[in-house]
Protein backbone atom coordinates (compact mmCIF):
# COMPACT_ATOMS: atom_id res chain seq x y z
CA UNK A 1 0.00 0.00 0.00
CA UNK A 2 1.00 3.64 -0.47
CA UNK A 3 1.66 5.93 2.76
CA UNK A 4 -1.57 7.64 2.45
CA UNK A 5 -3.58 4.16 2.89
CA UNK A 6 -1.24 3.55 5.22
CA UNK A 7 -2.08 6.58 7.24
CA UNK A 8 -6.04 5.95 6.04
CA UNK A 9 -5.87 2.72 7.88
CA UNK A 10 -4.34 3.67 11.12
CA UNK A 11 -5.47 6.89 11.45
CA UNK A 12 -1.54 8.43 11.75
CA UNK A 13 -0.89 11.59 9.48
CA UNK A 14 1.36 10.84 6.72
CA UNK A 15 3.76 13.33 8.49
CA UNK A 16 4.10 11.18 11.79
CA UNK A 17 4.66 8.33 9.88
CA UNK A 18 7.55 9.98 7.90
CA UNK A 19 8.59 11.28 11.25
CA UNK A 20 8.86 7.80 12.67
CA UNK A 21 10.51 6.54 9.49
CA UNK A 22 13.20 9.40 9.97
CA UNK A 23 13.44 8.62 13.80
CA UNK A 24 13.66 5.10 13.17
CA UNK A 25 10.46 3.92 14.78
CA UNK A 26 9.30 2.39 11.25
CA UNK A 27 11.54 0.89 8.85
CA UNK A 28 11.52 2.96 5.48
CA UNK A 29 8.87 1.40 2.89
CA UNK A 30 10.48 -0.52 -0.17
CA UNK A 31 10.77 2.58 -3.29
CA UNK A 32 8.91 1.52 -6.27
CA UNK A 33 10.04 5.13 -8.07
CA UNK A 34 12.17 7.48 -6.58
CA UNK A 35 9.36 9.35 -5.12
CA UNK A 36 6.92 6.29 -3.91
CA UNK A 37 7.46 3.57 -1.77
CA UNK A 38 5.24 0.83 -0.71
CA UNK A 39 4.15 -0.41 2.33
CA UNK A 40 3.15 -4.21 4.08
CA UNK A 41 0.76 -5.14 6.69
CA UNK A 42 4.20 -5.61 8.63
CA UNK A 43 4.36 -1.74 8.19
CA UNK A 44 1.12 -1.12 9.45
CA UNK A 45 1.37 -3.75 12.35
CA UNK A 46 4.43 -2.05 13.60
CA UNK A 47 2.61 1.44 13.21
CA UNK A 48 -0.45 0.37 15.62
CA UNK A 49 2.13 -0.96 18.08
CA UNK A 50 3.84 2.62 18.31
CA UNK A 51 0.92 4.30 18.48
CA UNK A 52 0.18 1.89 22.01
CA UNK A 53 3.20 1.86 23.74
CA UNK A 54 2.69 6.09 23.19
CA UNK A 55 -0.31 6.72 23.66
CA UNK A 56 -1.53 4.57 25.81
CA UNK A 57 2.09 3.91 27.48
CA UNK A 58 3.12 6.79 27.86
CA UNK A 59 6.79 5.88 26.57
CA UNK A 60 8.81 8.95 25.12
CA UNK A 61 10.12 8.21 21.15
CA UNK A 62 13.44 7.48 22.53
CA UNK A 63 12.09 4.76 24.70
CA UNK A 64 10.40 3.32 22.50
CA UNK A 65 12.92 3.22 20.21
CA UNK A 66 15.03 1.05 22.69
CA UNK A 67 11.96 -1.37 23.26
CA UNK A 68 11.55 -1.75 19.80
CA UNK A 69 15.26 -2.72 18.93
CA UNK A 70 14.65 -5.61 21.46
CA UNK A 71 11.58 -6.86 20.17
CA UNK A 72 13.41 -6.89 16.94
CA UNK A 73 16.31 -9.19 18.21
CA UNK A 74 15.51 -12.73 17.65
CA UNK A 75 16.99 -16.04 19.45
CA UNK A 76 17.49 -14.03 23.03
CA UNK A 77 16.47 -16.51 25.64
CA UNK A 78 13.52 -16.04 27.00
CA UNK A 79 14.48 -15.37 30.80
CA UNK A 80 16.91 -12.48 28.97
CA UNK A 81 14.11 -11.08 27.09
CA UNK A 82 11.58 -11.18 29.94
CA UNK A 83 14.70 -9.48 31.54
CA UNK A 84 15.42 -6.85 28.70
CA UNK A 85 11.56 -5.99 29.12
CA UNK A 86 11.64 -5.47 32.44
CA UNK A 87 14.50 -3.34 33.03
CA UNK A 88 14.05 -0.71 30.13
CA UNK A 89 10.10 -0.79 30.63
CA UNK A 90 10.71 0.18 34.35
CA UNK A 91 9.07 3.20 35.65
CA UNK A 92 11.84 5.78 36.01
CA UNK A 93 11.59 8.51 37.15
CA UNK A 94 13.84 11.94 37.54
CA UNK A 95 16.92 11.12 39.81
CA UNK A 96 16.70 12.90 43.30
CA UNK A 97 20.19 13.39 44.61
CA UNK A 98 20.75 10.37 47.01
CA UNK A 99 19.98 11.01 50.36
CA UNK A 100 19.02 9.10 53.79
CA UNK A 101 15.33 8.40 52.68
CA UNK A 102 17.21 6.49 49.28
CA UNK A 103 19.80 4.79 51.53
CA UNK A 104 17.15 3.40 53.92
CA UNK A 105 14.83 2.28 51.00
CA UNK A 106 17.16 0.69 48.94
CA UNK A 107 17.66 -1.60 52.57
CA UNK A 108 13.96 -2.33 52.77
CA UNK A 109 13.97 -3.41 48.59
CA UNK A 110 16.57 -5.74 49.45
CA UNK A 111 15.51 -6.98 52.58
CA UNK A 112 11.99 -7.33 50.63
CA UNK A 113 13.27 -9.21 47.94
CA UNK A 114 14.85 -11.84 50.37
CA UNK A 115 11.76 -11.98 52.12
CA UNK A 116 9.81 -12.76 48.99
CA UNK A 117 12.65 -15.36 47.78
CA UNK A 118 12.91 -13.95 44.43
CA UNK A 119 15.50 -14.55 42.11
CA UNK A 120 16.08 -11.36 40.69
CA UNK A 121 20.11 -8.99 40.54
CA UNK A 122 20.70 -7.00 43.35
CA UNK A 123 21.26 -4.13 41.10
CA UNK A 124 17.76 -4.63 38.72
CA UNK A 125 16.38 -1.53 37.66
CA UNK A 126 13.14 -2.62 39.11
CA UNK A 127 14.52 -2.77 42.20
CA UNK A 128 16.06 0.81 42.21
CA UNK A 129 12.82 1.75 41.32
CA UNK A 130 10.93 0.45 43.65
CA UNK A 131 13.57 2.08 46.14
CA UNK A 132 12.64 5.56 44.60
CA UNK A 133 8.98 5.61 44.55
CA UNK A 134 9.20 4.27 48.39
CA UNK A 135 11.82 7.31 49.34
CA UNK A 136 9.57 9.74 47.52
CA UNK A 137 7.24 8.18 50.21
CA UNK A 138 8.98 8.67 52.74
CA UNK A 139 10.06 12.41 51.90
CA UNK A 140 6.54 13.49 51.66
CA UNK A 141 6.02 12.00 55.19
CA UNK A 142 4.25 8.35 54.15
CA UNK A 143 7.10 6.19 55.14
CA UNK A 144 4.35 3.96 56.73
CA UNK A 145 2.98 2.91 53.18
CA UNK A 146 5.56 0.05 54.00
CA UNK A 147 3.55 -1.61 55.84
CA UNK A 148 1.33 -2.15 52.52
CA UNK A 149 4.23 -3.50 51.07
CA UNK A 150 3.91 -7.04 51.21
CA UNK A 151 -0.29 -6.84 49.79
CA UNK A 152 1.52 -5.22 47.16
CA UNK A 153 3.88 -7.75 46.32
CA UNK A 154 1.05 -10.37 46.77
CA UNK A 155 -0.77 -9.12 44.47
CA UNK A 156 2.23 -8.10 42.16
CA UNK A 157 3.45 -12.17 42.44
CA UNK A 158 -0.23 -13.21 41.22
CA UNK A 159 -0.24 -10.69 38.19
CA UNK A 160 3.14 -11.85 37.03
CA UNK A 161 1.50 -15.31 37.13
CA UNK A 162 -1.10 -14.41 34.76
CA UNK A 163 1.48 -12.40 32.76
CA UNK A 164 3.85 -15.68 32.17
CA UNK A 165 0.70 -17.55 31.66
CA UNK A 166 -0.03 -14.93 28.91
CA UNK A 167 3.35 -15.18 27.33
CA UNK A 168 3.84 -18.85 27.50
CA UNK A 169 0.41 -20.27 25.81
CA UNK A 170 0.94 -18.51 22.46
CA UNK A 171 4.50 -18.29 22.74
CA UNK A 172 5.93 -18.75 19.09
CA UNK A 173 9.09 -16.97 18.02
CA UNK A 174 7.41 -14.76 16.49
CA UNK A 175 5.68 -12.13 18.31
CA UNK A 176 7.10 -13.16 22.08
CA UNK A 177 9.06 -10.15 22.48
CA UNK A 178 6.29 -7.97 21.36
CA UNK A 179 3.61 -10.36 23.48
CA UNK A 180 5.90 -9.14 26.46
CA UNK A 181 6.57 -5.61 25.69
CA UNK A 182 2.60 -5.29 24.95
CA UNK A 183 1.54 -6.66 27.67
CA UNK A 184 4.57 -4.87 30.08
CA UNK A 185 2.95 -1.37 29.44
CA UNK A 186 -0.10 -1.67 28.39
CA UNK A 187 -0.48 -4.35 31.18
CA UNK A 188 0.31 -1.57 33.73
CA UNK A 189 -2.11 0.79 32.59
CA UNK A 190 -4.91 -2.19 32.71
CA UNK A 191 -4.04 -2.82 36.33
CA UNK A 192 -3.58 0.67 37.26
CA UNK A 193 -7.25 1.30 36.03
CA UNK A 194 -8.46 -1.93 37.56
CA UNK A 195 -7.12 -0.56 40.88
CA UNK A 196 -9.11 2.45 40.71
CA UNK A 197 -12.41 0.54 39.99
CA UNK A 198 -11.55 -1.73 42.90
CA UNK A 199 -10.92 1.40 45.37
CA UNK A 200 -14.48 2.87 44.82
CA UNK A 201 -16.30 -0.86 45.54
CA UNK A 202 -14.21 -1.09 48.38
CA UNK A 203 -14.89 2.74 49.40
CA UNK A 204 -18.54 2.18 48.92
CA UNK A 205 -18.19 -1.03 50.83
CA UNK A 206 -16.36 0.79 53.93
CA UNK A 207 -18.12 3.87 54.15
CA UNK A 208 -21.47 3.60 52.35
CA UNK A 209 -22.87 6.97 51.04
CA UNK A 210 -22.57 9.14 54.14
CA UNK A 211 -20.10 10.30 56.43
CA UNK A 212 -17.93 13.29 56.09
CA UNK A 213 -14.07 13.29 55.69
CA UNK A 214 -13.67 14.32 59.23
CA UNK A 215 -16.33 12.47 60.98
CA UNK A 216 -15.18 9.58 59.20
CA UNK A 217 -11.24 9.67 59.80
CA UNK A 218 -12.12 9.97 63.26
CA UNK A 219 -14.06 6.75 63.31
CA UNK A 220 -11.58 5.10 61.06
CA UNK A 221 -8.54 6.62 63.35
CA UNK A 222 -10.56 4.62 66.62
CA UNK A 223 -10.12 1.75 65.48
CA UNK B 1 12.08 30.75 56.63
CA UNK B 2 13.20 32.53 53.74
CA UNK B 3 13.49 30.92 50.32
CA UNK B 4 16.57 30.19 50.11
CA UNK B 5 16.29 28.17 53.30
CA UNK B 6 13.23 26.16 51.33
CA UNK B 7 14.83 25.76 48.60
CA UNK B 8 17.83 24.14 50.69
CA UNK B 9 15.76 21.86 52.53
CA UNK B 10 13.62 20.51 49.13
CA UNK B 11 16.46 21.07 46.70
CA UNK B 12 14.23 22.80 44.65
CA UNK B 13 15.45 25.56 43.09
CA UNK B 14 14.49 29.07 44.01
CA UNK B 15 12.94 30.18 40.64
CA UNK B 16 11.19 26.87 40.51
CA UNK B 17 9.35 27.51 43.26
CA UNK B 18 8.32 30.94 42.30
CA UNK B 19 6.58 29.42 39.36
CA UNK B 20 5.02 26.77 41.61
CA UNK B 21 3.64 29.94 43.12
CA UNK B 22 2.44 31.45 40.18
CA UNK B 23 1.35 28.54 39.07
CA UNK B 24 -1.17 28.12 41.99
CA UNK B 25 0.10 25.10 43.03
CA UNK B 26 2.04 26.34 46.18
CA UNK B 27 0.55 29.35 48.45
CA UNK B 28 2.88 32.19 48.33
CA UNK B 29 4.59 33.25 51.39
CA UNK B 30 3.61 35.95 54.15
CA UNK B 31 5.18 39.27 52.98
CA UNK B 32 7.21 40.65 55.50
CA UNK B 33 8.50 43.53 53.29
CA UNK B 34 8.23 44.68 50.00
CA UNK B 35 10.82 41.99 48.73
CA UNK B 36 10.58 39.49 51.47
CA UNK B 37 8.45 36.51 51.90
CA UNK B 38 8.41 34.26 55.01
CA UNK B 39 7.59 30.42 54.35
CA UNK B 40 6.24 27.81 56.93
CA UNK B 41 6.73 24.28 57.44
CA UNK B 42 3.79 23.54 55.59
CA UNK B 43 4.87 24.88 52.28
CA UNK B 44 8.05 22.72 52.96
CA UNK B 45 5.59 19.51 53.50
CA UNK B 46 3.99 20.97 50.32
CA UNK B 47 6.84 21.63 47.98
CA UNK B 48 8.00 17.97 48.67
CA UNK B 49 4.30 16.43 47.66
CA UNK B 50 4.18 18.59 44.56
CA UNK B 51 7.86 17.08 43.32
CA UNK B 52 6.68 13.65 44.57
CA UNK B 53 3.56 13.79 42.36
CA UNK B 54 5.90 15.70 39.06
CA UNK B 55 8.93 13.33 39.58
CA UNK B 56 7.51 9.88 40.51
CA UNK B 57 3.99 10.37 39.88
CA UNK B 58 4.47 11.64 36.41
CA UNK B 59 1.81 14.52 36.61
CA UNK B 60 1.33 17.27 34.53
CA UNK B 61 1.01 20.30 36.23
CA UNK B 62 -2.26 21.00 35.50
CA UNK B 63 -2.86 17.67 36.81
CA UNK B 64 -1.35 18.37 40.21
CA UNK B 65 -2.77 22.05 40.10
CA UNK B 66 -6.42 20.21 40.03
CA UNK B 67 -5.83 17.38 42.27
CA UNK B 68 -4.28 19.64 44.80
CA UNK B 69 -7.53 21.63 45.01
CA UNK B 70 -8.97 18.43 45.93
CA UNK B 71 -6.30 18.10 48.70
CA UNK B 72 -7.42 21.16 50.08
CA UNK B 73 -11.22 20.87 50.53
CA UNK B 74 -12.31 19.64 53.61
CA UNK B 75 -15.70 18.03 54.61
CA UNK B 76 -16.30 16.35 51.73
CA UNK B 77 -17.73 12.90 52.22
CA UNK B 78 -14.55 10.22 52.40
CA UNK B 79 -16.25 8.13 49.55
CA UNK B 80 -16.35 11.10 47.52
CA UNK B 81 -13.23 11.98 48.35
CA UNK B 82 -11.68 8.83 47.46
CA UNK B 83 -13.83 8.69 44.12
CA UNK B 84 -12.45 12.57 43.20
CA UNK B 85 -9.16 11.29 43.25
CA UNK B 86 -10.17 7.83 41.44
CA UNK B 87 -11.28 9.78 38.84
CA UNK B 88 -8.39 12.76 38.34
CA UNK B 89 -5.64 10.32 38.76
CA UNK B 90 -6.97 7.71 36.10
CA UNK B 91 -4.10 7.28 33.58
CA UNK B 92 -5.64 9.45 30.81
CA UNK B 93 -4.16 8.87 27.09
CA UNK B 94 -4.52 10.81 23.77
CA UNK B 95 -8.18 10.16 22.81
CA UNK B 96 -8.54 7.36 19.43
CA UNK B 97 -11.52 7.95 17.55
CA UNK B 98 -14.38 5.84 18.22
CA UNK B 99 -13.94 2.42 16.42
CA UNK B 100 -15.05 -0.90 16.56
CA UNK B 101 -12.57 -1.89 19.31
CA UNK B 102 -13.50 1.03 21.59
CA UNK B 103 -16.84 -0.24 21.66
CA UNK B 104 -16.57 -3.84 21.83
CA UNK B 105 -13.75 -3.17 24.97
CA UNK B 106 -16.89 -0.98 26.82
CA UNK B 107 -19.15 -3.55 26.74
CA UNK B 108 -16.01 -5.87 28.44
CA UNK B 109 -15.81 -3.45 30.95
CA UNK B 110 -19.71 -3.31 31.65
CA UNK B 111 -19.43 -7.21 31.82
CA UNK B 112 -16.51 -7.30 33.91
CA UNK B 113 -17.99 -4.92 36.51
CA UNK B 114 -20.88 -6.73 36.78
CA UNK B 115 -19.40 -10.30 36.90
CA UNK B 116 -16.79 -9.13 39.55
CA UNK B 117 -20.27 -7.03 41.61
CA UNK B 118 -18.08 -3.68 41.87
CA UNK B 119 -20.35 -0.72 42.98
CA UNK B 120 -19.51 2.10 40.45
CA UNK B 121 -21.00 3.91 37.85
CA UNK B 122 -21.32 3.01 34.63
CA UNK B 123 -19.56 6.44 33.29
CA UNK B 124 -16.68 6.54 35.93
CA UNK B 125 -13.93 7.53 34.29
CA UNK B 126 -11.66 4.82 35.39
CA UNK B 127 -13.88 2.43 33.46
CA UNK B 128 -13.44 4.49 30.21
CA UNK B 129 -9.61 4.26 30.99
CA UNK B 130 -9.65 0.36 31.16
CA UNK B 131 -11.90 0.21 28.33
CA UNK B 132 -9.57 2.54 26.40
CA UNK B 133 -6.08 0.13 27.19
CA UNK B 134 -8.53 -2.83 25.82
CA UNK B 135 -9.14 -1.58 22.94
CA UNK B 136 -5.62 -0.37 22.39
CA UNK B 137 -4.77 -4.04 23.23
CA UNK B 138 -7.26 -5.53 20.47
CA UNK B 139 -6.07 -2.97 17.80
CA UNK B 140 -2.30 -4.19 18.11
CA UNK B 141 -3.90 -8.02 17.94
CA UNK B 142 -3.62 -8.64 21.72
CA UNK B 143 -7.07 -8.72 22.52
CA UNK B 144 -6.52 -12.26 23.97
CA UNK B 145 -5.20 -10.18 26.57
CA UNK B 146 -8.26 -9.92 27.85
CA UNK B 147 -8.26 -13.68 29.27
CA UNK B 148 -5.87 -12.80 32.20
CA UNK B 149 -8.46 -9.88 33.02
CA UNK B 150 -10.03 -11.71 35.93
CA UNK B 151 -6.44 -12.15 37.65
CA UNK B 152 -5.62 -8.77 37.01
CA UNK B 153 -8.79 -7.83 38.64
CA UNK B 154 -8.84 -10.30 41.33
CA UNK B 155 -4.87 -8.78 42.30
CA UNK B 156 -6.66 -5.15 41.89
CA UNK B 157 -9.03 -5.93 44.76
CA UNK B 158 -6.04 -7.23 47.12
CA UNK B 159 -4.57 -3.82 46.05
CA UNK B 160 -7.95 -1.69 46.94
CA UNK B 161 -8.38 -3.50 50.41
CA UNK B 162 -4.68 -2.68 51.13
CA UNK B 163 -5.31 1.11 50.16
CA UNK B 164 -8.54 1.44 52.15
CA UNK B 165 -6.78 -0.46 55.04
CA UNK B 166 -4.01 2.10 54.78
CA UNK B 167 -6.17 5.64 54.59
CA UNK B 168 -8.67 4.08 57.48
CA UNK B 169 -5.83 3.40 60.19
CA UNK B 170 -4.78 6.57 60.06
CA UNK B 171 -7.18 9.12 58.37
CA UNK B 172 -8.03 11.82 60.49
CA UNK B 173 -9.57 14.92 59.33
CA UNK B 174 -5.91 16.14 58.63
CA UNK B 175 -3.90 14.49 55.70
CA UNK B 176 -6.78 12.34 54.55
CA UNK B 177 -7.04 12.92 51.07
CA UNK B 178 -3.64 14.10 50.81
CA UNK B 179 -2.81 10.26 51.34
CA UNK B 180 -5.36 8.80 49.10
CA UNK B 181 -3.45 11.02 46.46
CA UNK B 182 0.08 9.99 47.30
CA UNK B 183 -1.09 6.45 48.18
CA UNK B 184 -2.87 6.10 44.79
CA UNK B 185 -0.35 7.95 42.47
CA UNK B 186 2.67 6.49 44.11
CA UNK B 187 0.95 3.28 45.03
CA UNK B 188 0.89 2.76 40.78
CA UNK B 189 4.84 2.79 40.54
CA UNK B 190 5.20 1.25 43.60
CA UNK B 191 2.87 -2.26 41.94
CA UNK B 192 4.69 -1.27 38.21
CA UNK B 193 8.26 -1.77 40.02
CA UNK B 194 6.99 -5.25 41.85
CA UNK B 195 5.44 -6.24 39.41
CA UNK B 196 8.97 -6.39 37.24
CA UNK B 197 9.95 -8.09 40.28
CA UNK B 198 7.92 -10.82 40.47
CA UNK B 199 8.03 -11.38 36.78
CA UNK B 200 11.90 -11.48 36.70
CA UNK B 201 11.09 -14.19 39.44
CA UNK B 202 8.76 -16.26 37.91
CA UNK B 203 10.35 -16.42 34.60
CA UNK B 204 13.77 -17.60 36.14
CA UNK B 205 11.00 -20.33 37.65
CA UNK B 206 9.45 -21.33 34.98
CA UNK B 207 12.30 -20.90 32.39
CA UNK B 208 15.80 -20.97 33.96
CA UNK B 209 18.64 -19.79 32.17
CA UNK B 210 18.55 -22.20 29.71
CA UNK B 211 16.39 -21.67 26.09
CA UNK B 212 15.95 -19.20 23.41
CA UNK B 213 13.01 -17.28 22.69
CA UNK B 214 12.77 -19.49 19.39
CA UNK B 215 12.59 -22.74 21.63
CA UNK B 216 11.11 -22.43 24.34
CA UNK B 217 8.16 -20.62 22.63
CA UNK B 218 7.30 -23.65 20.71
CA UNK B 219 7.78 -25.52 23.85
CA UNK B 220 5.09 -23.43 25.71
CA UNK B 221 2.78 -23.41 22.31
CA UNK B 222 3.03 -27.14 22.63
CA UNK B 223 1.56 -27.07 26.16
Amino acid sequence: MRIGELSRRTGVPVPTIKYYVREGLLPAGRLTSPNQAIYEDAHERRLRLIRALLDVGGLSVAAIREVLSAVDEVGMPVHDVLGVAADRLVPRYAEADPDDALEAARDDVATLIERRGWRVDDDTPAGESLAGALAALERVGHGSFAEVLDDYADAAERVAAADLGYVARRAGLDGLVERVVVGTVLGDAVFASLRRLAQIDRSAGVYGEQGSAGAEGQAGADR
